[in-house]
């Protein structure tokens, strides 16, 4: 196993047999890279996470942000890399520290343990509108807009093509211009990428743009979306029966197994 | 929203606008009920996975199996279902309660936290390897048999076909027989059940056994069959490269992208 010429940092190259009928050939294949990361808050870690290496930075703030740990890029004092006894960067290690003024923000989950009527679909999602209101308005993207949008983030996508191995998740404008595409072995953490980009680019709330997911649509994508005020959700696959109540209460929109110009509207 | 008649546990049936090119349909869609399940231990509340609900007994202790917290079925003293204030039953919510001497397997994962050269996937895998050594031999299935597997998870799923929202997982034995199919919203939860349902029937451990997904293959998939014993994983698309690191130390068969006559082994 060594790491592609082409993406070092996300893909390898792996010796593999191929068997096709009868017949066996040695061949090489390319695969996605995983590794856990370690997030550390301020002085304690909070989570492991496999994810494919690269913006581990936006990584980090992103699942915070999604979590309801973090308010914006001003509560963020510092972002620290580790380094191991020989003072090499340890690459799978990232602490956020916050600002004093922002440890208001629990940093404990509050969800689940709140509900007086036991643990239910229900009880997610108020606590996840506890956390954040539901947007105020439902926002619709022109039809030839949300059609365009797959092959758009197909086209910046570049390890899914050879590896088959990752999901991709974009951020478009209302427009359908793409903002901001990334790739990961985890649906979950392409989309805190993206967020964890645009906030410490400034950018939050996302209130003008457009999530799109190459695959399934869960309850905790649509969290993510809605702690980042995102208005419409566009996934290429199915959504899950939580994903859609969530988002019809939160007033998001959500398109589901938009494939060429076929699309259905869940909420 | 309303249960499907067909499926009422795991199947929904939503109101959807359906769009094709210019024009709009009011139509229904079925959709996979997503709903979260908390795991208690003992008197400890462990974990809250969002899961398809059904076989949560099963889930609840192929979760713990495959987080090495739990030996076999005799460490099981009770399976406890919680009932609300009025007497019914809270159906997402379970105890799995063990006998006294089984509380000597740590209640707490030990991973990433062992490891003197930092986190990184060799940590990792060493990890996984302290909780359960690798297998002695590699097993190989007949090819024929490998071929058969997808066809025969495909004609057990249920929900999959309606909803194309669910990740399926089979258990075969060595020859190709299907012991076990379970479909759920997570790619994880599939495997847990299977792995659960086998343990609470005294089946472990599963060395004669193949694995396959409907998906891909991440690193704690087959932190789940070498936990089990499963010296074969056969899956529909790609492993990640952690995968494929610790089946190869683990001596367990990978094979990826499992479609019609032909298959990639790459471990």
């Amino acid at each position: 196993m060594f790491r592609s010429p082409h993406d070092p940092e996300r893909m390898v190259v792996v010796p593999i047999q191929r068997l096709n009928g009868d017949n066996t050939s040695d061949d090489q294949d390319n695969l996605a890279v995983e590794e856990p990361l370690e997030i550390w808050l301020d002085d304690l870690p909070l989570a492991v996470i496999m994810r494919t290496p690269g913006h581990d930075d936006e990584l980090a703030v992103g699942f915070l942000h999604s979590e309801g740990m973090l308010d914006g890029p001003k509560s963020i004092a510092a972002l620290r890399w580790w380094r191991d006894a020989a003072g090499n960067l340890a690459e799978n290690r990232i602490t956020v520290q916050l600002h004093e003024a922002a440890h208001d923000v629990p940093a404990q989950r509050p969800f689940y343990a709140t509900s007086s009527c036991g643990i239910c679909g229900k009880a997610s999602i108020e606590a996840v509108l506890a956390l954040a209101p539901a947007l105020e308005t439902r926002l619709f993207p022109e039809l030839e807009v949300l059609y365009a949008l797959p092959e758009r983030l197909r086209a910046a996508q570049h390890v899914f093509e050879s590896t088959g191995g990752l999901h991709g998740a974009g951020l478009f404008d209302i427009d359908g211009n793409l903002l901001c595409a990334r790739e990961d072995v985890g649906r979950h953490n392409a989309v805190d990428k993206l967020i964890g980009r645009s906030l410490l680019d400034g950018k939050l709330p996302l209130d003008r743009c457009i999530l799109l997911v190459s695959g399934r649509v869960s309850f905790e994508i649509v969290q993510k979306a809605l702690l980042a005020r995102i208005p419409v959700i566009a996934a290429v696959s199915a959504p899950t029966s939580l994903a859609v109540q969530v988002a019809a209460r939160a007033n998001i929109v959500l398109a589901g197994f938009l494939r060429g110009r076929r699309v259905n509207l869940y909420a």
